[in-house]
């Protein structure tokens, strides 16, 4: 029962931290975006291709959250978009906490859009509100099409789910028909948006239903239509 | 620091727990691994396949761990080994306690082999003994060469890697060698061992040191020689 009891206290701590980080992103005019997935899904490389597309019209920076490794820091910042990395050591996610200290010592004057790279990890990360406004949720399609049913609480709170590696499809055995229903059957009102990093299929509905969420929320108004 | 004091409370007694499950083991001569991956790299598929290889010879029973379903556990029963499934609801691995009480629950007389499919998840599971000999990690080779650098503690106590999904290596981009440089850098002594469950490459090799290391496990031999 203590851990149950000290959970809860650890929760409702980081909502309080969460709404303090909405509030300072709402008078800054700044759209927060988390990026959840398992490790190897390709947020990385999802948000790579991404801020190429939209960094030169939209001005961008990125948290980038690992246990212990700075190496997708390094990746974005190649990108040539500011990166500021959290090492979590041993911690399964980011947490509201981590993200007001980051935010002490990352400037983000000018900035429009903050992306979060979270920990690889389809639990916890899903428990831990940062403040953001929109989750976007990167999926490979060869881990198989019943995990939607296995992590609801992920998929049901992603705005938009990216089918990632489309290209492997072919090869997986994996039903995307199967996939998408049992997305839609734990989150109905998600956007499915397959795509594939490598051959670029997908990419324009990706990134236009990405820059109208973007703007939405930079208005004040809900992150979905 | 609360956070750190529980946690630390936590894996004390996780510890206790688990030094009783390991004697109870050793007392029945039983071999216990605990299979661990990320979600969607082919934890219940390899155990499919490898009870269907194996479940003749060495009578098998299955512990299975996922937040929610019974799905992996119905996958192993259509196998017709016994299976039993812990769901944790929104914790985000097994711990030694999970374990104490399914074994008040699921007689294991005869049995000498016990496989426990871990939550997919490559943090917190690494951390959390379960009195189990061996530790057998799944890695879908398509999640990436950069991942063992990533994830270390899961790699590290790891006896054996399988490298999963290696049909799908050829479309993956991703380079085995360094893949394989990167887990040897984090867990020396790892053994790896490349399959693919849908053609059977690696097949031999894994059932081959599969079946020695629950022969030494249960003559009372380290897991790894």
């Amino acid at each position: 029962m203590e851990q149950v009891a000290v959970e809860t206290r650890i929760l409702k701590k980081n909502d309080d931290y969460a709404r303090e980080n909405r509030e300072r992103f709402a008078q800054q005019n700044l759209a927060v975006v988390n990026f959840l997935s398992a490790p190897g899904a390709g947020k990385t490389t999802v948000l790579e291709r991404t801020l190429r597309d939209l960094s030169t019209r939209i001005r961008t920076a990125v948290i980038e959250g690992d246990l212990y490794t700075t190496l997708d820091r390094d990746r974005i910042a190649a990108v040539g978009v500011p990166a500021y990395q959290i090492t979590t050591g041993t911690c399964c996610h980011l947490d509201a906490k981590m993200i007001a200290k980051a935010l002490a010592e990352f400037p983000l004057n000018g900035i429009e859009l903050l992306c979060i790279e979270n920990v690889g990890n389809l639990v916890c990360p899903a428990e831990f509100d940062l403040g953001e406004q929109l989750r976007v949720m990167v999926y490979s399609v060869v881990e198989g099409a019943d995990k939607p049913r296995k992590y609801p609480l992920m998929f049901h709170q992603a705005h938009a789910v990216l089918l990632n590696k489309m290209d492997l499809l072919p090869y997986s055995g994996v039903s995307l028909q199967e996939l998408r229903e049992n997305v839609l059957a734990v989150s109905p009102d998600t956007v499915i948006l397959p795509v594939s990093c490598r051959t670029g299929e997908g990419w324009p509905a990706w990134t236009e239903w990405f820059t109208a969420a973007i703007a939405r929320v930079r208005s004040g108004a809900p992150a979905c239509v």
